[in-house]
This record gives structure tokens, sequence and C-alpha cells, in this order.
């Protein structure tokens, strides 16, 4: 059953700006060998995300950058085919940075065993990092009240379309930006946004008055950029900004200069601005995603996923998704 | 013992960059008369603060902006001449927004009693909003560990100095950003930082790698511009940043850009970025207070005052403040 190569997607060159297919080279390699302490992993189901191409940056994020001949990291779920960790079992799934590639040998406290009675989908997704970072960044940084206007950008993305979804359960008042009327319409009609943004049909500031006729409280900022801008001088006094990504900068040549307001709207409206990393609120991982999964059974939360076949699409379906191809999660899957 | 006419500095027009005397013109009025549940007060201290300029601006702040004809706003600390609300009697000393002028008339509700035990300068500075603001904003907003590295901006500044000595007291790492030598000289020789950094002098990225070898947990902004900035790339994980003030920017004529690295930084590094106003934490202020005083009283606070005698030069002295003229709480001396 085992194939004889893993394939491997190689980062041949660091992007400068829009990352593409010419960035990544498919490599043919031994099949790994685990060791002692360690599992053979097969990739399952792989996990494109905004962040992968903060990693290809040469500056250290939260993580090392990749390097230049490394295979691309890429968290993923994959399926247990050959352990030597007491507690792993072939069959079992874990996800964890397993990389570009068809098969990784993981040490055990690099892997997270997962639940097999859920959607493997799910697992990735809005049961995953992914809606685990909606989860903690609207409840916990961004503490929202029922009444409250709460905006998010990048909101038909995997991270937003989750963050406008728990703000309607918590009783607020939901605007999402995207790009197109069709993923407009989509936020209002299949997710219950209140209303939605077209950033790509321009003057986002006015549509924002409109929509948000008593302001914003909770600004969850997947984009930086023109929406962080015109939300700024839209925010109510104690006011709070969620940053959890940059997209609109990920694929920059060069940095631009940050939002005008700041740090002046900060002291005038008392605002808040905070940052976060979904790892930090782990030690609670297994209530959150049960909730997730309450609200999922109960038809409150809908899981939108766009599911790519074949390893061989990864570059070209991760320079899409800056592009604004994809709804929801994008994920490849793999076997 | 009552004058004829009650002196009032009017705001004859709003500056557009710079505030000088120019934007000022001297009044000489009929006497206020308190009428029912209002008190006469003769004005004693009259606090000049930063943010007075942003008053003046044509945008609301916390606060309405003061229009061209009125009184400039000021807070102040003024004594009781003729009473009609009862617990208030000539000879107390309050708080409150008194305005530029020798009298005023407020209403209860907008004066506060202070305490007679200290010394009126230490009511309007270090026991006053200004000791408050360095206090709450520290504590509350920063909340400092013993050995982190706490740097604050125009450190000589009234609220900068009193932020760097409590983060002494806290065991913090503890560095202050001032215009000059005599002013850096004075921070460690006289108030205990541990190293300052005179920003005139050019350099202060690499002046600041210098001095914050472990980074920087704490950034307490008073002044926005060239040290946010710089603080913004030294910040540790989960760094602190206090927004209290954004003196580089009160007197420009047009927005700058915000700093480079929002939100990108906010997100990899974790940090939070807040905005406070301290009258929000007034419900412990006597405790604070009191907590202030002992400070004082046991030698591990030094309460730094410049006061300039006479309302008359009110006008210049502000204008003065923002070229940097004064060390600790600019004060002038009404009566």
């Amino acid at each position: 059953m085992n194939p004889p190569m893993n394939r491997q997607w190689i980062l041949s060159s660091r992007p400068t700006g829009m990352v593409g297919p010419e960035h990544f080279t498919l490599q043919h390699t031994k099949f790994p060998v685990p060791g002692k302490g360690e599992m053979l992993l097969r990739t399952r189901l792989l996990s494109l995300d905004p962040a992968n191409r903060a990693w290809m940056a040469p500056n250290p994020t939260y993580k090392a950058p990749v390097q230049p001949g490394d295979v691309m990291h890429g968290f993923a779920l994959g399926e247990v085919v050959q352990s030597n960790v007491p507690g792993f079992e072939p069959g079992d799934l874990v996800d964890g940075m397993l990389g570009w590639q068809d098969y990784a040998v993981l040490k055990a406290r690099d892997a997270t065993k997962r639940e097999t009675r859920y959607r493997p989908e799910w697992l990735m997704g809005v049961l995953g990092v992914t809606g685990l970072t909606a989860y903690y960044g609207l409840l916990e940084i961004g503490k929202p009240k029922a009444g409250e206007t709460v905006l998010v950008s990048a909101a038909a993305g995997a991270v937003g379309s989750i963050v406008g979804q728990i703000a309607k359960i918590m009783g607020c008042h939901v605007v999402g930006t995207a790009g197109g009327p069709e993923k407009c319409a989509w936020l209002t009609q299949e997710l219950g946004f209140d209303a939605a943004i077209d950033y790509k049909a321009g003057g986002v500031r006015k549509a924002l008055k409109e929509v948000c006729p008593h302001g914003i409280d909770i600004y969850f900022d997947n984009t930086g950029g023109e929406v962080l801008q015109a939300a700024l001088f839209m925010m109510n006094d104690k006011g709070r900004i969620v940053c959890c990504g940059n997209l609109s900068q990920y694929n920059a040549e060069k940095p631009e200069p940050g939002p005008m307001g700041i740090p002046g709207l900060m002291v005038v409206k008392r605002l808040r601005m905070e940052g976060f990393i979904v790892m930090d609120y782990f030690a609670t991982r297994a209530q959150a995603e049960a909730t997730l999964a309450e609200w999922l059974a109960a038809g409150r939360l809908k899981a939108a996923e766009d599911i790519v076949d074949g390893l061989e699409r990864a570059p070209l379906s991760l320079a899409q998704m800056f592009q604004g191809r994809n709804r929801g999660k994008l994920l490849v899957r793999v076997s």
C-alpha cells in the first residue's frame, strides 16, 4: 500500500510580491521512516491559509520562516500509518505541521489527536484552528455584547464566515466586507449577516456609514488596509479591534504606512486593539470545539468549505486564495 | 476683596498648526454670580496639558471642542469664595473645568472637593489627574511585572515623569525618551530611570536597542510619531502599548499616516494597544491617591512641578510646553 516515493512541494524561491506556482518545485523523495517516538502520517487534508504567505517572508512571524529548499510548511490533517508512539494507532487522525507532502514523520509532541466522530473537513475548518480562531478572537478579545455592531473583514473567508455567524448567535448586528456581489449575497442570504459590503465596488467608508448607523463596537480585522482605515473612523468609544490577519499586506512588496488615526483615535475613543494567536487559548480547546459542534448540530452555524482535489494543485490554489477565489475554508484533499 | 472684573482668556481663533498667544485674547468681564446649586470659585492653580491643544481642534475628543469666542477650557484648582451648595464652604478646595479665568461659577456636580492636607501643587499634579493618569495607565492598562522593560515617551513631562517612577517601584527596567541632554540627565540622576534617550539627537531606534537589550514589554505612549514607530519594532511578544497621548501630532497641520507594522506586528507579536481616559477609573480614585501619597511620603516618588506665575502668562506657557520648555507638571499660579 505504501507508494515508493513521497511527493513534496519545495519552496524554490521566496516571493517578493504575489505568491504563485513559480515559487514551488515538486520533488519526489524517499519514503520517510519514523524513528523512536515518532509516527508516520499520510496527509489527508492540507489547510491553505493566508498565514502561509507570511511564513514565506524572510522575517519570523510567530514561527520560523520557511527557507528556500524546505518542504513548504502547512498545517494538515493526517492519518497514522505507522506508530512508534504509545497511544497513537494506525487509523487515528491527528493534526499538525505535516507540510505540503504525501507523507510526514512527526514526533508525538508535534501532533494533536483528533476525534473521529466528526467529518474530517470540519476538523480542519469550523472545528479546527480556523473555527477556534474565530471563536476565541471574537469572544475573548472582542467580548461582544448583544445589540453591539460587529464588523468583520474578509467575511467570506474561512475565519470571517465563522466570526460573523458567532456574532449573530451572540445577538449582534453583523456586517461583513467581501470581494464581489456573489460573496456578499452569500453572506446575507446563506450565513445570516445583516449586511455585506463589496469592497471592490469602492466607497467602503460611505457604505459602512449606511449599514452601521450606530457605529462599530467590534471590528474583527482579517485584512488591515482600507477596511481597517474606514473602521477606525467609525469605531464607538471603548470599541475593540481584533487583529487576526493582514490579508491586504501579505503579498505587498514593501510595508505600507499604518492607518491614520493611530494613536490619536485610540486615545480619544478609548479603543483597544489586540492581536492574538489561537494556540494561546488551547487550554480550553475541548470546550470550545464542543460549543462549536453544538451550534453546527443545531443548525445555528454553517461550515463553508472549498475543497480542491490533489496535492499537485496546492501552489495554484494558494495563489488563487489571494485573488479571492475561495469561499469559506480552503482545503486540499491529498488522500 | 473681590476684584471688580474677571479676567478671561478667550479663544479668538482656532490654530491650524502650532498654538501660540496670537490665538487668544484677554477679556475683562463682569464678576460672575453663583445661582441656586452653584458656587463661585477663585482659580488658584491652572493646569496646562497637551490635551488643551486637542480641545482647540474642531473635532470633539472625549469632550466637546472649545469654540472661538469661548473662554479657553482648562482644568484648575479653585477655592470656594461663595457657595449655594450644601457641603461646600468658603475656603474649600475643589477641582474642575474652571477655564482660563480668575473666577468661575460651577455646579456641584462639575466640581470635586479635594483634601486640604496636601500641597495644592500636588493636588494638581502627582495627586491629581496627572498622577492618576500615570497610575491607572501604567498599572491597569500596562499591567507591569517585575523585571519587565518599560519605555515611556515624553518622560520628562507631567505624566511621563510619574509613569517612570511608578514603573521603578514595580521593579521594572525603565527607559524614557525626552528632548535634550539636561532632561535626560534629570531622568536618570534625579528620578531613577535606568536610561534616557534624547530623541532630538536622532537615532532613537539604535539607542533603544542599546538600552533595551531584552526588548520592550510595555510602551507608555505620550507622543505617537517616531518613538511609537521605533517601539513597535522592539516590542516583545504579548507587549502592551498604553495610548495616553499623541504629543507629536497635536500641532500637526494635517494627519500623518500611522506607524508601519500596524496591524501586522499586532498579530505576529500578539500585542495589545489600548487607549484610556483617567475618568473611567475614578471609582477607585481615593485609593490611588492614598497610594501615591504614601510613595511621596516615603520618598519613593518625586513630584516635579514647573510653576508659572500669573494668568496673563497662560497662552505663552502653553505654546512653550509644546516647544518642550517644561519639566514635570506645568501649572499657572493664578492666585
